[in-house]
């Protein structure tokens, strides 16, 4: 009863992460009723395609391959930040608190998904540390458990190499209500105390 | 620091609706690491823009004009069932409950958002009520506040044309617990209680 082409439209709508088949359909009325957004989102599309690349050093999307990130001089040369997802570098970005080199894993290790280490560049990233000057590799990934078993490998085989191997820190989130935190994060938030 | 063809990428994403900044920034980048999916998605934005047309009867989307519920000979003409968007047509046509023509209004009244009956279709609606023979018009907007007010003001235009007017009933929905029901639907459903 839905046309087979905006069925279609629909079905590829709902494969995008964070797009589920109600919104995707959703999306894609939308779409078909306000034809300048439409034509709009085709032309972005377009563009960003032809125009953008994924680096080889640090796999970032950028307009240049290196990315202007790893070509910046100004840029700390001995701190290498490892990171799951091109989001989660451009959350760091947006901080100002880093300004050493990134690692785009793309991944995690994940049991249930069969996802090893080869599958998410870590053998790359053991080679761009062999290879390189880093005097310190930081850990940034998620705090769940698949980013904590993808630190505790990355730790093990970095570590070797005679290379400083480093984590986020963990604890109470900016503007947190401690009743409102729950056990785990008082517990890293405790065990992680600074004196004054 | 995002590039720009991304960014515009992400801006176009993001004013879909169902799509907010931080989905629209996962959706695009899913989309630029995964090539196949982006040219299927331009693909089907432009099928579905180059296939599908509006029905100038009742404003349904579909693959000719009129569209095929229409003038598919076998429905019911005497029944006209006003809905708000072409997705709620979609969920009437999938229960198989109602088999009459169908009247897609494209919105609701809002004083808040400044939409009237105009901008609305309600001209067209009464245009089509009065040109034709339907013995009874089917109201099925939403329960909130301003299907409520539409479905008011529909209800005034329409009897006086002599024409039979409903709502959809309310109540309990299929498989409720009655005591995790809010005290609005409970009050619906005692109101309109049914004898065995």
């Amino acid at each position: 009863m839905i046309p087979e082409p905006l069925e279609d439209l629909i079905r590829t709508l709902a494969k995008v992460p964070g797009l589920g088949r109600r919104s995707a359909q959703r999306a894609a009325l939308y779409l078909l009723t306000h034809q300048e957004h439409l034509g709009k989102l085709q032309a972005d599309l377009q563009t960003v395609q032809l125009k953008t690349k994924t680096c080889s050093v640090c796999s970032n999307i950028a307009m240049e391959d290196p990315c202007h990130i790893c070509t910046d001089p100004k840029r700390d040369d001995s701190t290498l930040c490892v990171v799951e997802e091109i989001a989660d570098l451009w959350a760091i970005e947006r901080s100002g608190a880093f300004s050493g080199r990134y690692h785009v894993l793309g991944g995690l290790l994940s049991a249930i998904d069969g996802i090893g280490p080869d599958d998410i560049g870590i053998p790359t990233l053991l080679k761009r540390v062999t290879d390189g000057n880093f005097a310190e590799v930081i850990i940034a990934l998620s705090a769940g458990v698949d980013g904590q078993t993808t630190a505790h490998l990355l730790s093990q085989k970095l570590q070797p190499l005679g290379i400083k191997v480093t984590a986020l820190a963990k604890g109470l989130p900016m503007g947190a209500e401690i009743d409102y935190m729950d056990e785990g994060t008082l517990n890293f938030a405790l065990q992680g105390r600074k004196s004054f």
